[in-house]
């Protein structure tokens, strides 16, 4: 069993709250890859495989059972370490761009920050069940209360985490934060507050600067 | 978060292969348990609780997807720290006894020997997520081919363990083996090839021996 963390250049994750505009963020992201004429593999977390996808489905609608941290934290990685093996490394090793909307990233901010489970031990299963660690993670930052104003309406049952109270939201934030502080050369923080044409130059910029530091080794 | 594996003397666990007679047993453990006058509670793994069920039929029907062995692992403790905190926890802090078929050795057995992921992992994971050790396992051991006899036909449609080849229960019966070899003073081997009256009757000498041992404050 490898214990190794490695870091994948073409392995791109988007990261951020609600409502900060991830989406539009990603088909820039795809646009863009795409016109430099590489594949790119658009996938999301949780979910990405059938079976991942029936574990998000879990973790968004438990029915009447409250959901304990520790349970939501495995059922997180136990479909990142589907996700990972069915589509993330066969993507990579045909030499395609990965692009995830959340990865582990976000388990250190939701499971970690937000429900006070141990950042070592959420680094244990990183290492033990992911194995990859994305080249370029952009942040996309907004204000708690800002990125609930837009998503407001925008789903008429929300589910699980989207019920959460701001306080939940701004360790979320703050540990997103935190995770892009102490990894500077892999993490773009994103102001979101902008305009969406005004993210995606934003986006678009950070992406193009990092996809001028690729070696041919890191592209084959 | 709680990192330490504590010794519950009313929790009592059964463990073995496909066709041990685990059904058999559990029903011999509650009627000795109940003559005595104690609460029982009796409980399953994976399962124990609706969301947990939910995650066993995951595991068994994963339907077209293959279900990786880091996935499978990492499933089946969600499915754990879920029982554990909705159900055995709650059990044994009013002074009742759970008896569960099959706990975190069947993960040692099936995930560890049988998948053939690191112990020291599985052991990671239980102190992380589980935290609890039964005071009394009964292994049902039996050949497997044997095992296998005994449940041909039960199931039209056996799931995705049942599935597995005799070299699959092979492992798994050897790592129930040198888990019971281990911990001689948790362990009971019960010879589960005798006729099922003659299992029962070894079920509850052992039980009965072991609930003599057990003090004042083991049973409050």
């Amino acid at each position: 069993m490898t214990e190794a963390l490695l870091t994948q250049p073409r392995l791109i994750t988007l990261e951020g709250g609600e409502g900060a505009g991830k989406t539009s963020a990603i088909a820039a992201v795809r646009e863009l890859l795409q016109s430099q004429g590489h594949e790119v593999v658009l996938t999301r977390e949780p979910g990405g495989t059938p079976l991942a996808e029936r574990i998000r489905e879990l973790l968004l609608n438990p029915q009447d059972e409250a959901l304990v941290p520790e349970a939501e934290l495995l059922l997180v990685f136990a479909a990142r370490a589907q996700h990972v093996r069915q589509v993330v490394r066969p993507a990579l090793q045909r030499g395609a761009f990965v692009v995830s909307d959340r990865f582990t990233d976000s388990s250190y901010a939701y499971q970690g920050q937000g429900r006070g489970l141990d950042a070592e031990w959420i680094a244990a299963l990183e290492r033990r069940a992911v194995g990859v660690k994305p080249g370029l993670t952009l942040l996309l930052d907004l204000d708690v209360r800002e990125g609930r104003a837009r998503t407001a309406g925008r789903d008429l049952w929300p589910d699980r985490i989207e019920s959460e109270q701001d306080d939940f939201f701004e360790r979320v934030r703050a540990g997103f934060r935190a995770r892009a502080a102490a990894d500077p050369a892999r993490f773009r923080v994103i102001d979101a507050s902008q305009p969406p044409a005004g993210v995606a130059t934003s986006v678009t910029g950070a992406l193009g600067t990092y996809l001028a530091t690729l070696t041919d080794s890191d592209l084959a």
